[in-house]
């Protein structure tokens, strides 16, 4: 595996950090072990996480008012790979990258392939665009695609699913994520059912598609871009559909597609326990699908849906495997730096999750004990796991502190010159 | 038919206003034809409608923080199904009455159902309460009913819903409402899954009781009086349920018991594609479980469910007969006005919707006129179709105004007298 | 004034529609005189309304998804004009435009103006924009604008600002309407009272440049384009502003900026009380900043808003005169059609709120006849007043239809010919 | 000082855990070392922590559903204060009791304020209570009070609240918490301007009854108990209000009183930088005023306002001095357990807020460093001071872990014994 950034330039880093981070380590070690807990196990299993970065999640962000553009933003899918290389070199925990068509689309699906595992990534879940008209497209999104009216387009954007389903192929993917912005900006546009019934035709085409070891993962979405209605604005459409399809067909979670207050733990538990729960797209947010960094707006929401991932990977066993990746939108931060952040994050959920002891916290719901049942969640919560982190990822060869590590390589300065900005770049969504 | 105000005080009320509403009918029918629209038709199906009164309406609804007692409420079942009559006497649309067990639990059904019977009333779905505790009840609901931790509870629980079922049967009644507001106020207070999969299992029992010909609706709600997790928290959860429990289990939609802005409309559609959608709690409201006058909050909304109901009755014919009833608190106001009120406002949704030419709005779509499309609703909500609607009660007998001739009868200060109130009765539920 | 669709078409599309018209007018009038209202008079007072309409709303919208555009879009500001003045000549109710800068900037004002008032239009309230970079510019706005941390980037936001009213000046305006995206979008991003601070000290530079007779109208916002945190999110904080800068600032509401549940209509109601209400930016919305349709989604609200409004009036006379201007973003509709539906929506909602009994509101209200004074409300807003407004329109030279006739006129077909699309131009905010 | 739980049985507690608790503080002082923090500067730091209990939260809360009794509730303020002097002496945080008229009005004030003496309590801030009607109450609330049509409702309203300042001078208190319930149910109901002009009006009356060194505190809520429109519905209502009535006026932040999505902290960091922010009833809520337990559902939440709190504090020097009081319904928990863990969590964010060093963040901040200042937040957040919290109780003659010590005291039992339940206490707000 080639390493982007100096591995001696990593080692010396670390060495700065050794002593603390020594000491943090046998500080926390002991304080678990009052706990009855072992550091050295969920040091371990923190060395298990993983979670794939998006592809496009290495290009700057924006919003329908701006986009501010970053220095050195890749310009294709090799250099967002070497972007995904140095968040997994440096966090050992991210090894797999979602790639978006078309605008990751290959000339050579075998030579990126070739390209992802020198850097030692793979290939997850591959990502269909129907949100969007491509140059030289025949048919136009504006009024929908896999639910459009028009057969054409509704042809259209299925054959370009399935197109991605053989590309992924290619690339050694086995999940496609359809995500579909169609819907109504007004009541009255579409007939809400009719809308979904040619979902439902268009996915079975798509599905039919799919390879033997292939899922689908169907992604809801409460609105925009449709303002008034969205055809899959929730978990119940989203499963209903996926009941209809057939067993490949599971639904995907992202954090930020819900309506507010919405209890997504509770969405978590109810399609674990159906057997429809695909996977996550992590992000945090405050008010709509704002794409936050994960965990930065609600870190206890994100241990609550790991302490359901935990519950249900006690009862499923090996078998329980739903898909982790990052979607975030990096409008003022550097993406690197926030996806390695992000994905520390998550794993600090993990991490905590798996330090509640389920058969204590059964006896207290048991009883009755509300107050200690939710302490005895608060108090993993609480544990700072930090050290734990820092060391899973020294002891796999990353960094004790990867944002400072990424900052002293000087990687984005020297990409910064290696791609320069195209122009017009600042365009934004709205003339 | 025993008419409780004097069938002579509402021929002279409508008397009053015969010319007027004459006048207006002629100018409305006029407008309507020249619209392409024949107002008899309208009318005549305007005196189709029937949605029905939850007896518990009658009395004065609160808050947690106080109930302000209002005057001449009814003390018993027997006054409660006094005050329906009145409300079905003047509107002619609430021939329904939808009793609430143990409230309203009779010594003798019989003799219940015959009160109802003289009263020219039928009872409608009954409903089950595991969400009180009663005197004299050996186990406590406090931490759950249905899917509490104690087999003893859930017992009693299932217990009094098949009790229900049973007096239903005797009341002439043919379906259950199933609402439970269990849930946990705290993360960790109860294992979600846990949670629900012991609701499937009480309902199953439930369910084992029903009737051939009765349906149970499963009442899903975000939130109130648990705070953190509801079991039956949103229609997903409803919809999957219904599916584990057999065809004789619905999802029933009160308008009040979702998340902030979610599109209420679509998920009325969503149910009645998947032949799920028992039935309806009319109510309104602003920020959550406000239980607001139907209409008084947002008009258009409930034009628009109405507008999904006339689309899936087109496509289901006779077959699609989901259940009518209003679920409301009437704190501020005389429950009766309120009751009639919304009745007529639920019909007047009714009557708009079916003012839509559907193969019109069809071909809108495809054509993806989004303009015209939208107006063509919003021009049928616009029409005040009140003149067909006064037509039609009068000409069922009912008050051209329903609220005028009712304060005209004098019958709330008639009940006061007859009716004193309990002292205490502005106790509230929190001390 | 020079009329863009030819007078002799509207004449012959309005006289196809006379008779029916005529004849709608006349039954309406006659049911408005049994409730002792005088459409003679609503029709007068219909056409004293006037909503500006914002240059930008010309050209298609769109999300940070995707932008389709629309055929014919107009390039520049001369070509915005003339889309405007098709507005204005079929609904007689638009008669300003608002202008934003650098978008509209002229390179000769008087020109500009000179044209604008050939097409029969004046120019309102101006727009500054400090939310994009635009090419060539020195300074970047990524990290805030009036509020950024540099005070080279302040000083530019505050030239461009005091240039829009030198700009607005020169084009017959009177006031400046301010709206930042500023805020933050992590906690600890920006210390929140900093931000605040440097917010008011860049407007008292801006509004030391305000001539005598202008205002400057602040411009509050939730969230979008900052997730976090935004400096001016809320009536209160643009309050707060308005009453430290001074008598010429005042607050302006958007009635898509708020948190979901808020009553928009009490907000109105307290800056009007407070002396501090500057005017609005019409636009209808079901989950954030959606920019729909005036009325589209909740026209009960609009309706409240000008119930509001009415009531404000009648209290603070001829000076109490708020700025109108529909803000909305058009992305699956002609945006002529939407902005003349639009006008005539909110001019619905005018002379509705005008149709109420004030002194008979306030009689039933000191009663605390509850349900008759929301009824009295509702009957206003049930009263379809649709031939008052095409009446208005008609005899001040408007279509009695505005979109059928600009259908008719070919106008789009025309434009589309002479105004070829720009390459590119689909593209969206996001890579 | 009168310690109502043995002091022994406490040293007995406390000695068990004393060799974990030491080992942890040692662990974690050296990890703060690490990072040049002060282990014991943060120690003496928490013990300088005081919230305050309301006396009404000693009881078991309810739902307009239901409330489920708790055993050994208090049953008069005597009993009251008994719980809150056991809530005091274990967690050492909460001297403060606040009484609410009329239910805890004494005989005789001297007696009262002698018990709480003995008991180590001082009285902090009344509050009053026009929300309900009183057994005996001349004039009913139900339409108002403060902001009643009627002029006898509001002087009756206003003379309570005289009362509640008079009392609360016997009582040593020097704050008047004024939180009105009034509003409306329904568009129409109330005259929006006119209610809060007669606010103000009554709002006159009791602000010019305070005493020189007395502050009056304007409490906002969205909704509940009514559910269209409420009097003092958001911070900025409250501002405009406090800044009319005078210098002795201040806006009460309720963390459970606010639109969904809202930003709580950047409404203190406005409040603080106007002058107006009186204080706070802390809590924490999902959906609506859910009255949880404070920190319990959004911890990080509870973080950022102290963390505005701190910046607020480190700018205004000891004259900034903000009110803190819990104000918690508990539903399914021991009031006691409930409030002493509620203490604790309030005491962890006001020493974890602490640990941000305020220079370093500023210097980030004006780096446009977005990532690193985020994460310094979130370091100060994620650091578990536990031991500091619990040597800071120990040190101050408190509880090691309070609620085991409570349990283990077998207080419940000794009351339950002594303070029979009501009958029909599981009575609700609803019929």
């Amino acid at each position: 595996m080639t390493n982007i950034i100096d591995a001696g330039l990593v080692a010396d880093q670390n060495a700065k950090l050794e002593a603390g981070l020594q000491a943090d380590y046998e500080a926390l070690g002991g304080m678990l072990a009052r706990r009855g807990l072992d550091i050295e196990e969920l040091t371990a299993l923190a060395q298990t996480f993983d979670v794939a970065v998006p592809s496009w999640g290495a290009g700057t962000g924006g919003t329908r008012f701006a986009r501010f553009a970053g220095r050195g933003e890749p310009r294709n899918v090799f250099e967002k790979l070497e972007d995904c290389s140095v968040i997994n070199q440096l966090t050992r925990a991210t090894s797999g990258v979602s790639p978006h068509f078309p605008w990751d689309k290959p000339s050579d699906a075998s030579e990126l392939r070739q390209a992802a595992d020198s850097l030692g990534l793979v290939f997850d879940a591959v990502n269909s665009n129907t949100f969007q008209d491509q140059l030289g497209q025949e048919q136009t999104y504006k009024f929908g695609s896999l639910t459009a009216q028009s057969k054409e387009v509704r042809a259209q954007a299925i054959a370009h699913n399935i197109e991605c389903i053989e590309l992924g192929r290619a690339l050694g993917s086995n999940a496609l994520t359809v995500w579909v912005g169609d819907g109504a900006n007004f009541p009255g546009q579409n007939n809400l059912r009719g809308s979904l019934e040619r979902y439902l035709d268009s996915m079975r085409e798509i599905y039919a598609a799919l390879p033997d070891d292939w899922n689908v993962f169907i992604e809801h979405k409460l609105f925009e871009p449709a303002f008034y209605a969205t055809v899959i604005a929730d978990w119940g459409t989203s499963f209903a559909c996926a009941t209809e399809l057939g067993p490949k067909a599971k639904c995907l979670v992202d954090l930020g597609h819900h309506a507010p207050n919405t209890n997504i733990e509770m969405i978590v538990a109810r399609l674990a326990q159906f057997g429809k729960l695909g996977g996550f797209h992590f992000n945090d947010s405050k008010y709509g699908d704002d794409d936050l960094d994960s965990g930065s707006i609600n870190p206890f929401q994100l241990f609550l849906v790991f302490n359901e991932l935990a519950d249900a990977s006690l009862r499923g066993g090996s078998s329980f495997k739903p898909a982790y990746m990052l979607d975030q939108s990096h409008n003022v931060t550097d993406p690197i730096e926030s996806l390695m952040s992000s994905a520390v994050e998550v794993q600090r959920a993990f991490v905590q999750s798996a330090m509640v002891d389920r058969a204590e916290l059964a006896g207290l719901q048991g009883a009755n004990d509300v107050l200690n049942s939710a302490q005895l969640l608060k108090r993993a919560f609480r544990t700072d796991v930090s050290p734990i982190l820092a060391m899973a990822r020294v002891r796999a060869g990353g960094a004790a502190d990867p944002v400072a590590a990424y900052r002293a390589s000087g990687y984005r300065d020297r990409v910064a010159g290696l791609r320069p900005a195209k122009a017009g770049a600042s365009s934004s969504g709205i003339v």
